[in-house]
């Protein structure tokens, strides 16, 4: 613990600020899963063992839990159909092969669907008429926002129409007093952010999805990322939603109030059901002011128990300030020095920390984080660390957290993984899974939201491995279940998880989902496939 | 604006911390209103004019929008049924009239039930027990937490069986880690307040009821309150909820996790809706660190514009460590100091305001706060102030705006409305309704939460007055709604608003809402006559 705080360390690697969908370079070798007909798998799955899991589930059969159930008898589109949407969306009816090849894989390119429209609304009453006409005729429809999901939500299974909020991209009202933020639901994250910065005001979530991800992806999918600890989740900061629902009726819960307390609050519905009961087409969001001061601290741990340590201390010295506390471990650091060339920008250590702080005050805010660093390295927490204030030094620290799913990608197949637990079990779980494959993955990472509580673990191989997978699953299900953790944290359970449900979610709970889908969604043309397990349906 | 701010200000009377239904006396002339038979109603109900309102909903009738509907068609209670309920709750189970009184009447005395029974369970296997058992033999059923509600939402209508969660009063867990509460539904508030402060964390909400209200009830009416503004509300800081269905069937959602997107969040559905779907058993808490240091300044405004403007520079001065920005006026002040001997702590003014910081460090809130205030002053926006940060006088100002509610109760009879609306109209509506009622009331006064956007406009009289009444309903609700405001913020709907929906809510989001409550509780039997409007049903 001799090694001071370089304050002043400069970054000799330019580190571009990234918007990861359109940088990234897939390689070849991750190979496309498509999923029509089922895949076949060769495992069987292992019967859960949590006591809310039935005990029939999943028993005698040779389907894996992850792999596309058989298509439901929807309708196929027919020559009528297309004429009926040409009609109604001049210019918006896409059914060129080329156009619809970005739109029917998912961002990972783990899944592939086969619609043969897209359509691309401008406007709500077109939204509805799409619905409408849809349900009346038992046509599957797929919303898709930015298409960033990790967990195939946001891509057709068969042939469903995939219904865009592109287009749907206008801000709609700012109220300067409140910070009350109006728009469809198409608009990008980081357009959004762009304009509210402009007025001193910034979103309440960020994401390193930001430059593709629009906003009404993120409600649907209740999306947490970087901000979650200091502005909470978007079911506190969403105050309103207009939605579609299934037979095309317009739901107008857009309300721009910080408190309505008339009758249910029927927007929670639709936030993180993954749009499979409604399409969400506008939303109004409260907006934090945008602080004056921004700090990062990248420091280096020694054990997991000293990084729980920093963060206990943190919570106490630095309270209201404090806006994030990530991590990531060595080997994380390890890809993002080979495949990125991003350099350590401190001393090798098993685990790395970044630190936000924000605040109004930059000398109040400086001198709460020198404190709190003093206190951490003199009482040994922290072994070394760096500290930036500039946006350039800011952005190129937070890079070494946010592109770590970029890196990733490079290692050839990765099974993703995004739990969470009580913070003192989330690193055990990457120990626990790194010991129970004994060398049969090329690398087995963990990085995450410790302020949340929120794991992501990744196992790597070169290419994909249905032996290594069944190797990890259910393992890694039955550990997070066994401390009552969630196996979805924030990634949504889409179509790759929606069979896991059952181990964090009790069987009448999810019985009780099943008839609200129902009451919603009587045909079932939503997004069909996902959320749901199989054996509801 | 010659004045300077008194800081060492001492308080020359006694401010008791206050725990309102404990202390307050009621006088006789509040008139309690019996409502059974449903008392005839001499004013026709104005028809409502706003686009969502059906045009043929109240009209044509007789019946005030807030007296009680006619009994539902439940069985009355058996002799074999009470055998029932002593076997079930032996000691639990009271039919004493005199024990069953302060059960049957709400805190305001405004509205009366005749329940002959009051059941106090212990464990949640019992409530399952009782709501098996009512569901099967048709019985309704009104559950009860502390019965602090404004709405007449927690008193039985006919002979409804009261629930009583007052003996599920258990700690369940406490993580000091993360800062997870989890305890049954019938803790009051206060006594979670008091040990959480052991530990150097607080409850993320605090209310004037805060002696007798429990965390259930609060749960089940989204209870709002002061620290709103800095930790949002219970929709974001409730991580899990034990629930009884209408059926007995116990729905365990009681994660104590901070990220949980593994399909839909169930949970919601029971935060707000005032016992109409569920019984809340238990809750678990996210709970913020005990701020080291706490500030409060009380200040005086010329114009509410000032006090906008106040609020805007104080949002921005103060950033991260305001945590209330309330107001009352000057008709508030007078009633405290005629009806509770309160004096004004600063010199006569329009309007009042109370701004509490809450930081981890002194030193750099009190140089926060005082630039502040410095600012506030010389650019006048701020007449008068005095500002503590010793504990007893942070209670006595905040006593200030807590002991309002209780001055009122010493007019006779008040009309309470609960509104929120774009901050800048707020104070609008008060002077719209004096200039309405153009001195038929004995008093119309404002308060509330500015930060919220949240009024408590009051309208008093010497004793109950319909023709009052008429005078004042539906022009409030018109008013607001034409600003698209909620007719009730946080206070809910429960039996006097639940006509009132239409104002704030489009009617295929109430019919919804109607399609839900028949889900969950297929005979009606949870907390009949509440929430929803009677034309659903």
């Amino acid at each position: 613990m001799d090694v001071a705080l370089r304050r002043s360390w400069s970054l000799k690697t330019a580190f571009p600020f990234m918007i990861f969908r359109r940088t990234l370079s897939l390689s070849s070798s991750w190979g496309v899963h498509t999923i029509r007909p089922p895949a076949p798998s060769g495992q069987r799955w292992a019967a859960a063992r949590r006591r809310h899991i039935h005990s029939g589930a999943g028993e005698g059969t040779e389907r894996c839990p992850s792999a596309a159930p058989e298509r439901r008898p929807f309708c196929r589109l027919s020559r009528e159909d297309l004429a009926f949407f040409r009609e109604t969306l001049p210019g918006g009816t896409i059914t060129d092969p080329d156009l619809l090849e970005a739109h029917n894989v998912d961002w990972l390119k783990s899944v592939r669907g086969h619609s043969e429209l897209l359509l691309r609304p401008q406007t709500t009453a077109q939204v509805s008429a799409i619905l409408r006409y849809c349900n009346g005729r038992n046509l599957a429809v797929t919303p898709q926002g930015g298409n960033t999901g990790l967990v195939g939500g946001s891509v057709p299974v068969y042939d469903e129409i995939i219904l865009s909020t592109a287009l749907l991209n206008n801000i709609l009202t700012f109220d300067h007093v409140s910070g009350i933020l109006t728009c469809q639901a198409g608009c990008v994250l980081e357009s959004l952010s762009q304009y509210l910065e402009e007025k001193d005001f910034i979103m309440p979530l960020d994401l390193g999805a930001k430059g593709s991800c629009h906003i009404g992806g993120n409600v649907a999918t209740n999306a947490g990322g970087l901000r979650l600890l200091r502005y909470g989740s978007l079911r506190g900061t969403v105050l309103g939603l207009e939605v579609v629902l299934a037979d095309g009726l317009v739901l107008d819960c857009l309300s721009t109030l910080r408190k309505d307390n008339t009758g249910y609050d029927l927007k929670q519905l639709f936030i993180g059901s993954e749009g499979t009961l409604g399409v969400i087409t506008a939303v109004s969001v409260l907006c934090p002011r945008k602080p004056s001061a921004v700090s990062v601290a990248f420091l280096g741990c020694q054990t997991f128990d000293q990084l729980l340590g920093t963060f206990k201390l943190c919570k106490g010295m630095l309270g209201e300030i404090l806006s994030a506390f990530e991590f990531l471990d060595a080997a994380c650091m390890g890809l993002l020095n080979t495949h990125l060339k991003l350099p350590n920008p401190i001393t090798d250590c098993p685990f790395y920390i970044v630190i936000e702080t924000s605040g109004s005050n930059s000398a109040h805010d400086e001198e709460k984080l020198h404190s709190f660093l003093e206190e951490a390295m003199t009482s040994s927490l922290v072994t070394d660390g760096t500290v930036a204030t500039e946006d350039a030094k800011v952005k190129a620290l937070w890079s070494m957290r946010e592109r770590v799913t970029e890196a990733l990608t490079h290692e050839g197949f990765t099974y993703k993984y995004d739990v969470s637990l009580p913070v003192e079990r989330i690193y055990q779980l990457v120990t626990a899974t790194r010991d129970h494959l004994r060398g049969r993955a090329k690398n087995v990472v963990g990085y995450g939201h410790v302020g949340d509580g929120n794991l992501h673990l990744n196992v790597t191989s070169s290419a994909r491995d249905p032996a290594l997978q069944a190797a990890i699953e259910p393992f890694v299900y039955e550990w997070t279940s066994g401390y009552q953790g969630s196996v979805s944290a924030e990634h949504g359970l889409g179509l790759k998880k929606r069979n896991y449900i059952y181990y964090s979610k009790p069987r009448p709970a999810v019985a009780l989902m099943g008839s609200i889908k129902t009451l919603l969604d009587p045909k079932g043309i939503l997004n069909p496939y996902k959320t749901l397990p199989d054996d509801l349906e």
